[in-house]
């Protein structure tokens, strides 16, 4: 959603992504090409493509079948580039040229790298999926979240957060796709060793057994924990209030406090936080792009570029903006 | 074969496929999707693209593991587009805009379209992938070959047909790939009635239970018989002996005779024979294409290109060649 909008400014983009998914099409091509993770990768590819509306349909096009079922066009795209070109990385490299892609996509790393999630009970589930599907974690909720085994940061990934003006970090699904990529050491050592701004933008909702009433200042602090210093200087937070009957919806699935609060308006803090309107109005399908049309609360990508480019172009000094409330 | 060696000349290239393939991936992806078949589609599309290498490489992977296993990617492709945009025919048109096709790849027919192969006993075989893999086939040979029932022309195959300045038969699979286009009635009304010259491109090696120890006139007596009347005004033979040690490999696998012979060179004809060499002496690997690499005897497509443009150039009347023997 967010590279989506940010796609259309005059921005260098480097995409860092996550390599811990491991469900659903993505989970068998792992498991039977021994392939790495596609899913993610093909969402960001898309959203940064400049190739033809019929392209980036049949990215996401999910195949009926059988033996087939499930598979998205794309992910066995980036499949099979990765077993032409050799490794991973080349074969997202080719995928970017085929999708005239704006920008860089780049693993966060080339290692294969499995979640451990603990559960407050004390029970460990290993792999990403369980994070879609465990009952027992909705029940119980997750107390934390590791790597299997240390991982090597992609080269590239930290080289690109050394040198950036702005880290974005979020907004996405907090276990399954945000805090993987701080869990690979290097990458939150780069991103606390960077002299770059870091803009948090925070989720519109919580999911139960993760994320269970977490308000802003929640997620910023265990944020920084993961990053291992107050590093957030930006915080994007939506200040306009969902359809009340979108609400409810996401309550009767997630428990009370599913859409994220703002607690302490006035408490004096460290970061600037933009409070926006950046829900998108557009409700029902989308066929240009791989983003869950099946959110009813969500962000709008334009309205979420427009904003970050205000706190960038504030940012660089010669700003007509003198500041933001 | 034809095709990537016709691509680098001057020429408005159009070419009609057989939609009877429903072995292998195509197979599955015929009975599992309810698509058209795309092989022999892929492998023309490769043959007249002029995108990148890795492009063509892509088309042509194969993919390993357990339920992907031996889908080609190309198929994979046209069956996704054919879904998306409804039905195979706009699916192929697309296929040749992102593979930057020169001329048109023009499925024969919309209609599903199954081969029915008669045996010398009597048996009916049903389906095209019975070529490849039946035994009592070998053994006894096919008499004749149906299609299940009648299928309607693409219209603008039989267009192309009509406006056509030359029409190429073969080089092919006989029963798989040259006979049903021809079984289909528009295809081989039109090329009767057409004013085009047509050239036949004789196959160099027989399958045993197919085209047992067929010589050049027997092949092209067959196809004059499917087309309805005397049609062919030139035949292109290859007149370069094959080595010895690839002969023995040929005649072990499908007989005696297995290399096409032409008989009667003394015979007065109303067809034009033009004898050349025609043979590939590259062996092994050719990563850019789909064609059969493991085939020993095969043309070359160079060659062969050229000799059509011999037959082209001559016959339009402005021709410095005045002769060919």
């Amino acid at each position: 959603m967010l590279l989506s909008g940010l796609k259309n400014y005059p921005v260098n983009i480097s995409a860092i992504v996550s390599m811990a998914d491991d469900g659903g099409s993505t989970g068998v091509l792992r498991d039977e090409l021994g392939v790495l993770p596609p899913g993610d990768v093909r969402q960001c590819l898309i959203a940064l493509s400049n190739s033809s509306d019929i392209m980036r349909q049949l990215m996401s096009y999910r195949f009926g079948g059988n033996r087939l079922k499930g598979h998205s066009f794309g992910n066995l795209l980036l499949s099979a580039l990765e077993k032409i070109k050799g490794n991973f990385v080349d074969g997202v490299e080719e995928a970017a040229k085929i999708l005239q892609v704006k920008g860089e996509v780049i693993p966060v790393t080339e290692d294969q790298m499995r979640l451990v999630i603990k559960l407050k009970n004390g029970r460990m589930l290993k792999g990403e999926a369980h994070l879609d599907h465990s009952k027992e974690m909705r029940r119980v909720g997750v107390a934390d979240i590791y790597l299997e085994s240390k991982v090597g940061a992609n080269r590239r990934a930290v080289g690109r957060i050394k040198k950036a003006d702005l880290i974005i970090i979020g907004p996405g699904d907090y276990y399954g796709s945000t805090l993987p990529n701080l869990l690979v050491k290097e990458i939150s050592d780069a991103v606390r060793k960077s002299r770059a701004k870091v803009i948090y933008v925070c989720n519109l909702t919580n999911k139960k057994g993760q994320t269970d009433g977490f308000s802003l200042e929640r997620y910023i602090s265990e944020i920084e924990k993961f990053i291992g210093c107050d590093r957030i200087n930006f915080v994007v937070f939506n200040g306009k209030k969902p359809r009340r009957d979108f609400i409810k919806r996401y309550e009767s699935q997630e428990g009370k406090g599913a859409v994220v609060e703002f607690k302490d308006r006035k408490r004096s803090r460290r970061y600037r936080v933009i409070v926006a309107d950046l829900l998108s109005s557009i409700q029902g399908e989308r066929k240009d792009t791989s983003v869950n049309v099946h959110t009813l609360i969500r962000h709008d990508s334009d309205k979420l570029a427009r904003v970050i480019m205000t706190i960038a172009e504030w940012e660089d000094g010669r700003s007509l903006i003198k500041e933001i409330l």
